[in-house]
């Protein structure tokens, strides 16, 4: 296997794929951070609590946008907090994606939204997501299988990360599920498959939660080094981060570790901006450590 | 169990649940049709071709919801048709249930979203689909599990449709894998799962496709009579349709037979609604007949 044998190089391996041509360079730079944009209205500090639901949300974006956008890799708006707040937050949604891609067009903009569907429906999703928000990335369920997501595999230039052990406490319920005469539990099952055969265009990558990072290096041993790894739930655990990168010669490549609520909700005072921003930094400085 | 015990009475099994009032009404009256609502603009007919997009897919679903509600148990659109016309599609989707809700009171609006996320984002799902957009029930990726899907579950009076086998040509990846010493392959496992844990307010069902027919029998044996299976891909599987109620007493219950494009796209002509009516109408004497 292909994966097999770059894992042994000590340079950095690349994927050569145009969907993570762009976070590669900022892993180069030594930058692992995503930023997590799950606006909840009650939470948005007291300077913008008043006035149109979407234009606050999309006020409270930018902000943070602004004081995070030096310090990550991407940044990962998750659709149901904006799907919440109906029209509005669908506005606020494509005007924070269409800010960073025209502010900051070196950074990736996952969109968190888990999409999964037969082919015909997969099609629509992929013109929703890609054509009309413009997002550079999705995450995806895996559970209708490769058939399934082809419409969205065939998008070389857009990254997929797809769902393999979530961050979830009750996860294991049927991730941990052991298959067949494989001896391995599905999350495994799914890394192996979307490396060896959903790949083909380099544009795939895998969600595993830093709640389980024992899990995360054995995904990291299964897939090799070529295949980035989005690890939500970082601040608790960040620490943890370098099991995402077990297997590898050279730690400066691979991985997405997200933080949301911890940093952009890290003060409600006039000073969020500030605040989420040190946070950043912190998250960045422990994470630099961890993946030394 | 109960399910086993409920499989063998004469009378027809309720959930009683407030979920499933309205689709329970309309077994009762043998209607078992649902009509899928995905509207594409290039197929819209000639007469609703011109105009903002966000109107003219209301529009169209006003005409078929007009011509067909008297034969169906639930309306389902699927929100990625609605995604990819961005802010007028969304528009659509909101205006089409509202419709529906206020015209026709006693049909299940289904909203086909395959959500699944974990417990706090799911949270922000059950407000966006069940309180800002109305739908009376959603459908559901089990990949996370019971704990992430909660907040949904805790939505008595709302339906959930979990994924179990889902009817594309590849769904057999993943869903197929036998798990464990169970021997039984994944669906059957969340079929399990669905019916003995997570339905403890009777408000879950399955989706099963009609393209696994063989599938659809397995699923009523192992979950019994009394949880809704939403049954997608009717038109050319109808026939098969009896396999949804094996194992039970009184077939007149618990299925909801899906067809989309051979409907709402009968005609291109003028008569579009009138022939979405007919080609309706035939399904339901087709599906009447298989469930004799």
């Amino acid at each position: 296997m292909e994966q097999g044998s770059n894992r042994t190089q000590p340079m950095r391996a690349k994927t050569g794929s145009a969907a993570w041509r762009k976070v590669e360079e900022c892993w180069s730079e030594g930058k692992f951070l995503c930023v997590g944009l799950d606006p909840v209205l009650e939470r948005l500090p007291a300077a913008i609590q008043s006035g149109d639901p979407g234009e606050r949300i999309f006020e409270f974006n930018r902000a943070i946008v602004d004081a995070t956008a030096d310090l990550v890799c991407a940044f990962k708006p998750n659709a149901a907090f904006y799907e919440q707040y109906g029209e509005a937050g669908y506005r606020a949604l494509s005007e924070t994606i269409a800010f960073i891609k025209s502010n900051y067009p070196g950074i990736t903009v996952i969109l968190d939204a888990k999409r999964g569907d037969i082919g015909s429906t997969t099609e629509a999703y992929a013109r929703a997501v890609f054509d009309v928000l413009g997002a550079d990335a999705l995450t995806v369920n895996p559970y209708l299988g490769e058939e399934a997501v082809r419409p969205f595999l065939e998008r070389a230039d857009r990254g997929l990360l797809i769902l393999c052990k979530t961050s979830n406490s009750g996860a294991a319920e049927f991730q941990d599920a052991i298959v067949g005469d494989t001896g391995r539990p599905l999350y495994l099952v799914v890394a192996d498959h979307v490396a060896r055969l959903w790949n083909s265009r380099g544009n795939c990558g895998l969600v595993v939660g830093a709640t389980y990072p024992t899990d995360l290096g054995r995904v990291r041993d299964t897939v090799g080094g070529d295949v980035p790894i989005l690890m939500p739930g970082l601040g608790a655990q960040g620490a943890n981060a370098e099991l995402a990168l077990a297997g590898r010669g050279d730690p400066s490549w691979g991985l997405i570790a997200n933080a949301a609520r911890s940093v952009i909700y890290a003060s409600a005072g006039a000073d969020f901006a500030e605040a989420a921003r040190r946070e950043a930094e912190k998250l960045s400085v422990d994470l630099s450590e961890a993946l030394k």
